[in-house]
Parts: C-alpha cells; sequence; structure tokens
C-alpha cells in the first residue's frame, strides 16, 4: 500500500509533516513532494503520472491561497484526493477550504479542516484499510485505544 | 462492494438521490436510510451497528445547520465517512460546511461541496475503486468519455 | 441543585475555568469532565447517562472547530444544554458558533458567545433561579451590585 | 409556569408563531408582544416590569438586523432570556445572529438558530421543566415519540 | 457646543481615546462616561437624560461585541449618536459592526469603522461644523492644512 | 437647510426613494442626483462644488458593489455624508458596507444599515435638527407619536 | 490584435456572453471555448497551446464554485489572464472569487468582480489598447461617450 | 515602457516594495508616489493626469480598509490599473478585496490578492510584455528558470 503527500510550498512543510507522523505510525509507505499547481504545471502533470504509474492508492495535497493542486491532482487521476486547505495569508484559510472542497462534479476532493493534515493522513489509513484489512484492524485498535486513553483522562479539575 | 447514504431529513431528499444516481451508474449497491443524529441518535447507532457488520464499506452522510450527522457516524466506525453539507435556512450552508469539514484529529469526515452530493458518490467510487479493480477500471473509462464529450462540447457561440 | 461542565479537549481548560468560577461564586455544585465527542462518543454517552441519573439539572458544553459536543449532549437528555462555542484554528470560532447555534428542531442548545464560558454560567444560575428562589435572589443581588460598581466605575479621563 | 413571547416587528410574527405552537403543545401558559427595542424602549421596559412583576419565567424574544431586543430584555431581568436571529435583510441573518450571541458578561442571552423559533420553545420547555415536573415528563415523552416516528420514517427510498 | 463620548468597557479606552484627542483638537467641548447598555441600563439612561438635558449635541458611542450601546442610545434620544464597532473577541469586530450598522428604520446609528474613533469625532465635527460656522470653518482649515501635508509626504522611495 | 441624495446608478432609484419620502416628511428641501463616482468622476467633482457652493448642509450617498460614492464625496467636501449601502449582486451588500463603512481618518463617512435609504434621512433630519430647532422639535414629536403608534401596535395574537 | 474567452460550463454562457458583447463592440476578434479545468484538463492544455501559438494576446476566463480555470491557464502561459468568479451554487461566488483572486506569487490572474464579464472584457480592451493606439483611442472615445450620457441621465426624480 | 506605483499610505510600504523589486527585476521603468484618495484627492487628480501625459501604461495602486485608490484611478484613465488590497485593520483585507474588485461596468480594476503586490507587479510585466516583445520573452524566460528551480526544489523530506 502506498500514498503520497503533495504540497505547494515550501512554507507548508510544518503543517504537512503531521500527515507524514501519522502515516508513519501506521506503518503506510508514502512518498512526498513539494510541487506548486500554479509555478511548475508540467512537473506536476510528471509527478502525478509516475505517482499513479507506481502504484499511489492515495494522495494527499495540501495548499494554501487559491489552493488549486488538490483539485488539479484531482483532474488527473481517478485516485482518492485528500485535499488540507493550509491557513496563510490574510484570508485564514477559508479561501484554501473553499478552492479546495467546491469542486465540480465529478471531480471530488476530499477536504478535510483547516491545517489538519493529520487527518488526511487518518483518512487516508481509513482508504486504505478497505483494502489491506490489516491496516483496517490496526485502525479500529487505535481507536480502540484512543477510547481508553481518552476515557482515564476525562477528569477535569476546574 | 457496498456504500451507504444517510441523510439528515426527508427535505434532503432531492440532493442526495444525485448520490444514488452516481452510485446506480457504477453498479455499487448501497443502502439508505434518513436518520437525524439529533432527533434519533439510539437509531443512528443501531444503523451504524448494523451497516458496519453488514459489510458497508463507506458512507456518504447529508446534513444541513449543525450538520453533525458525518462527524457523529465518523466517531462510531473507521470506514470513511463522506460528508455532504446541505445549503438549508439563512446562512447558505456555510453552516454545514463548517461543522463536517472542521473535525478533530483523528476522526476525519471527507467534505465534498455544498449540495454536492454526486461528487460524494464519485469520491465513494474512487475509493471503492482502490479494492474493486473492475470498479476502478469503470471510472477511469467515465472519466475519459467524460474528456472526449468535454471536448465535443468545448465550442460556444457568443 | 446541580450543575455539569463537559468540554471537548484539554486545551479548552483555561477558557471552561471562567464557567466553573462563576458557578463555585454562586455556590452551584458541578462536576466536570473532558469528553470529546468524536474521540470517544460511547464514554459521553455513559458520562451523560450517569450526570442526568445523578439530578444534574444543566449543562455547559464548551468545544471548538466542528463543536458537536453540546449537540450530541443535546440528543440525549431534555434537560437544557449551554454551548460555548471556543475559537481555536484559522476560521476564529465562526465554525464552531455555526456548528452549536444552528441546531435543528426539536433539539435545542443554547448557544453564548465565542469563548464566553462566564455567560454561559450566568445562563446556567439564571435557569437554575427559577427553581431555587435563593439561588435567583442571590443573582438579583448580584446584579444589583453589578449595577453598583459599573455606576462607580462609570467615570472616563480620555 | 408562564413563558413570554417578544418580537420586534409585525414582519416577525410568522416565525415566531412557530414558537407559540410549540408552547402550547406543551401546555405552556405565555403571553405575547411586539415591542420594538428601538422604536419604543420605554414600553419595552414597563411591558419587562409587567412581565416579571406577573411571574414569567422565560423570555422568547425574535428580532432581525441588529437584533437588540434580547439583549436589552436580559439587561433588565434575570429570568432566561432566549433569542431568535431574525433572517431579513441583505445580510441573510449573520448580523441577527451575531448581535443576540455575542453579549457580554454577565448578561448571557441563550441564542438558537436563525429563524428556528421553534427551537427558542423547547429550550424554553427544557427550562421549565426543571422546576415543572410533570412538563419535564411530557418532554421526556415527545422526545421519545419523536424518536420512535424517526425510525418509522428512516426508510428512503432514493 | 458639546459633545458627548460614551463606552461600554474600560478595556475600550485607548481606542475611545483617540476620538477625544480630535475633539480637543477642534476645541469642541466634551463629556465622557463608560456605562454599559447591558450591566448598567438604568445607569446610561440617566446619563442620557442628563447629556440631552445639558444641551449635549451629539454623541459618540463605542462599543464591542454585540455592541447595542449606540443603538439603546439612539432609541432615547434624537440627536445624532455615530457608533465606533470596536474589534474584540474571535470575531473581528465584524460582530460590533453589524449591531452596530444594521438599525432598524427609524433610529439611525452612524456607524464609523472598526476600531476608527478618529473617524467619529471627525463625523461630530462635521455635524457640529453646520451649526457652528467657526468650528466647520476650522475643519475646511484643517483638511486644507492635510492635502499640504498630504503632498509634501506623498513621495516614496520604493 | 437643504440636503442632496446622490446615487451610482438609476437602478438604485427604488431604494433611495425611501430617503426622499422621508425628506418630504420633514420639509427638508433636497436636490437629487444620480452620478457614477466611477463613470463620471468630473461630473461629481462639478455636483459636489455645485452642492456646497449652493448651500447644501448634509449628503445621503447610495452605491452598491465597491460603493465608492459617498467616500469620494467625502473626500471633496466637509459637510457630514452619510452612505447607504446598496445590496446589489451576488456578495448581498457586503461589498458596499465594506467599503462604505472603513473610510481612513481622517474622512468619515456615516454608514447606515444595508439599502436602509430610510434611515440615512432620519439621520440626515437629526442632524440638520441640530441646527434648525423647529426640525429638531419635529422629529422629537415623530418619534413620540411613533412610540405611541408602536404601543397601540404592540398586541400579537400567534 | 486577438483575445479568447474561456468558460468551464455551458450554464456560464449567459453571464460570459457580456464578454463578447464589449469585445464585439471595440472590434476586438476573440475566439470562445467551453472547457472545465477539471473535466478535460488534457484539452485545457491544447486549448491554451493552440490560442498561445495562434496570436492569442490576452484570455478571459470564467468560472465558478472552485473556479481553478484562470489560475491553470496562468499557469500555462505568460501572456495576461483576466478570471471572471462566477456565481453559482449556495455561497455566491465568493468561493469563485477567492479561488481566482488568491493566486500565488508569481502568477497572476487579473479579477474582476462577480458575474462582471463586461468588466473583464473592458480590462481586456484596456490591456489591447497599450499595444493598438487605435483601440486605445476608441476606449477613450466611448469612456468620453459614456461621460456625456451619464451626465444627460443624471437628473433623478424621487 | 513605464509602470507607475501608488498606494494610499506610508504604512503600505513594506508590502508596495514587493511589487517595485518585481518591476526593478525586469528591467521596467516606475515611477512611486503615496497618494491618499480620501485625504488628497486633488493631488491624486493631477498624478494620474501627469502620469497618462507622461506615458505611464500601467498602474498598480496598493490600498487597505475601504481601498478606493485603485477604482478612483481608474475612473480618471483608460490605463490599465492593478490593484493590490492591503490587509489592514480588523477585517483582514476583506474590505479592501470587495472595494477593489466589485468596480462597476465599465470601469474594471485588475484585482490580486490580498498583500499580494508581487503578484500586481508580475501581470504589470504581462501586460507591457504584450507590447514590448523583448519583456515578454525575459518573463517567459524567468517562467522557464522558476520551472526548473521548482523542480529542483521539490523533494521534500517529511
Amino acid at each position: 500500500m502506498k500514498a503520497a503527500i503533495i504540497f505547494g510550498s515550501q512554507s507548508d512543510k510544518p503543517i504537512m509533516k503531521k500527515a507524514a507522523d501519522v502515516l508513519r505510525e501506521f506503518g503506510v509507505d508514502f512518498s512526498s513532494r513539494v510541487v506548486s499547481a500554479h509555478r511548475c504545471p508540467e512537473l506536476l502533470e510528471s509527478v502525478i503520472a509516475e505517482l499513479t504509474a507506481g502504484g499511489t492508492e492515495v494522495i494527499i495535497a495540501g495548499a494554501g491561497l487559491a489552493a488549486h493542486l488538490p483539485g488539479v491532482i484531482a483532474s488527473k487521476t481517478t485516485i482518492p484526493v485528500i485535499g488540507v486547505p493550509i491557513a496563510s495569508g490574510a484570508l485564514s484559510g477559508l479561501d484554501a477550504l473553499f478552492s479546495i472542497v467546491q469542486m465540480p462534479r465529478p471531480v471530488p476532493v476530499a477536504a478535510v479542516g483547516t491545517d489538519n493534515a493529520a487527518n488526511a493522513a487518518y483518512l487516508a489509513v481509513e482508504i486504505l484499510g478497505l483494502k489491506y484489512p490489516e491496516l483496517g484492524e490496526k485502525l479500529k485498535q487505535a481507536r480502540a485505544k484512543l477510547k481508553e486513553e481518552a476515557a482515564k483522562d476525562s477528569y477535569a479539575e476546574l
């Protein structure tokens, strides 16, 4: 099983690292690239071609501002593309959220919350978990463990 | 392969039917239910339990206003949940979009555009297409056909 | 008389403490728990069951982002639930506000202002003050005292 | 037990009637008045004084635009005030929502969703149900019945 | 000629001081008070009564959050009320702007920009300048001088 | 006493007529012109020059979209300019509101609510009422009458 | 001199026709195509290549929702691209505006107002007018004529 | 070839310097001025007259808040005007964006992203590049070089 993480700018790295951390935690193999949809569209096309040829099964794409990256990728492949709106600049990520989620029929992008690259990775794991039962199982265990820990951590002295 | 469509209110039916139409087009078997996360949470729990026990692999959930349905489902299962924000009431679906997309770590919902239930179904097909190669193939063909048709339909007399 | 304060994440504690301070000031007994609606929904259910069984009469629930917590609680009980939208992340609490206030009929949540946990507690005291006249009286006195102090503090050298 | 419904303009009547219908359904006695906070502030003051003297225990106040009505009432009494933001004019009720929910400490208004006067009444019933156990019981039964009906109505042919 | 500056909270002082500075610059006599519309409505009424009795001709009122202060003053007098929306809390002053500007007919508030108390004072001077020609003249001179200075300061080394 | 009503487009006429009606009701003499700040800036300049030379004491300016008209007028005169944001186009008047209210120091525009030209006229009457006592008196009487009528009309059968 | 009009969907035709009408009025030769950036990205690439090879000097691109079309075109050429945000769907064109205007450095799109395809064409004429003096002259004359007509049409009976 | 950079306030200088840097990089001669549309409209008029008389071919105008500067310039000339919305004050540049982009027909402003003065300059270079082929060539080379560098910089260790 194989995922890819693509993002538009080196400045998005701290946000997107959270996706990498989650994928690693679940043992999902992934590649990562910094490719702007606007600054180097041809590179993006070759990267997408390479990824799909190489068997990548899900792509996590993070971008800020006009944030076309996830949608442009989605227009070039039929594997699931998960979009992470990154808050940068004056409009607080609302620009990126709208640019990512409002994709026209029939080219969806799966949007997660602003700056929430970790959730993008969890969604990728859920998706891959359908095909790879042991991964699905790992995810269930992680969720169960989370519930246990949440229970222990649920006491609040105010 | 099996999907489910759940939505919060009978009034969401015309929107959600578009998801059903796409799933049918791709031969994806699906069940559908109207279950409000707020009006009948226990029913929702039993429906989710039933669906996951019955082998449902992806859930499309549509809701308007506070739109908790997709998130509540996501909290009860680790299969992918796709959320459709439905525009109803004065806030034009921005309420539903925020309620669906801004899920906390590690419980993602895959948000698609407001009222865009068709895209939710396409995303479901993409996700199932990873596991079921013939479905993935069908999707690729549909995309290829779309491109052909778009090319033919690309002349505009203004 | 008995209130409860529930919030979704340990990071919400400084905000929610303001509710606790007000309840203490009015001598309202309360319990408090950190329970995420999404990370541990079953725990939340048992906490709600426990609270209602134990005679809790009003629940203050604070959450950020998708902020489903108050609504999920409201779907499981018919005692009043007061929701505090907590500003966290890029969307400045507008996400939490919409997720909390736009509840569907007939499952209301009483929303107060973003981050205004103190007002949630004052509202709880108003609600309990209907049933417990001495508390209602205390609240009237506090309001009267506030007016006196405001009058003294109303001179502004600009 | 006694509630009051106050709203700012005759044009808000169709929205606010939904609150009246719910109160009637639960047998809650209520008075209703059309009093603008801005056009007749002195009348509002005397109406509030009259209501509190007459034993009114909860006030539902609906207003659009700047929507000061609920807040002005809340500044004059310590019984719970529930605010209904009414969508009118170009800003789609977002103006009314902000004006109602963002009240300063320690003068809360309990905001419900835009145009959702029914939920305001349900919240009023929840609040009164704490003091009047038979009303609380009625509410529980209504909720139980709702769940039954929702279950029956949960089948969706798409 | 006489103006008044009223604001809702001591924390608004640094913003409102800018109005005072402008009034002083133009030699407009003014009084100033900190009076919350919600915390001490009766004090506000007596302050308004006092001001209008004392010949105050224009009132500058600054408030944040629900920001009812300017509107409440406007409901009690027919002299011009200028509202300054103060940005405080998570919603960046959009709440205050809507609460101040969206007043219902026939009770206007003259809104200026968020946090722009200086402009409120300039508007007050313009208003008073109609009645007091020497003030109007002073304002014209100040504007002329501003234009001269702006011309001198219009060279930009980039 | 003399007012002027200027608006940017013939399509704004039905909105701006409400201002004229109010001015007429109070016997305020006014001129009216349709002059776009962008389509005919030189005409606007000569109109402003003419108005101020002719003794106009307050200008009501209505505009939609980028809505520069009130601000451009304010930059050319020191008499009070009242801006009416007109809702037209996709952004529901929020564009016009921001363009009108967010004027920089020291060139204020007095903004009223979206489409609320009537309130602009009431504000103009308040402003003129300072200088012309009989007008101020008329306004007080109108307000008093309004209160009486509001009291009579305050009964609501729900 | 040569322009092109490209838009994402046949449903955008009535909006984009306004651009064509203006170009025709100024005698600017143009081609037009309906090409979705997401449904047929390869066609878009070949259309862009064809246009630039054929000497097109400015491109007007209209799109709604995620509205990537103008930005994708801009990433493939260095001739000016003018973007028209088209209001469609629940978010009233704010999604399209953000997606078009918030382009990253150094790939600009020149955004005009929502649904304002006529202005896109005027901007194209301004741009072409720099290189083709007779066109620039024509534009100046049109502007002069506009001013004359605006002057004639500037009388408003209210 | 000749450009101009105009902005409304000395505080906008750091933002607008980015435009100057890009113009210099491409060898585009430019003048720059700080001229507020509201504080010194007559100076602005003479500056515009001077610029167009002197052969300026494109104007970059940056402004915050009500941000009328670009539109006012556009109303006085038929050369292309590029507007840079500058984020200042509580509304995060959304006010400036709306004021700049929502210009009425037929007076367009070419808006770029908030605070993105660099993109304004790139757009200016694209526009001038139509008339001055060597500049157009330079731009193509810069874009080609950018693509090369982006390719080298596209490896991301996460």
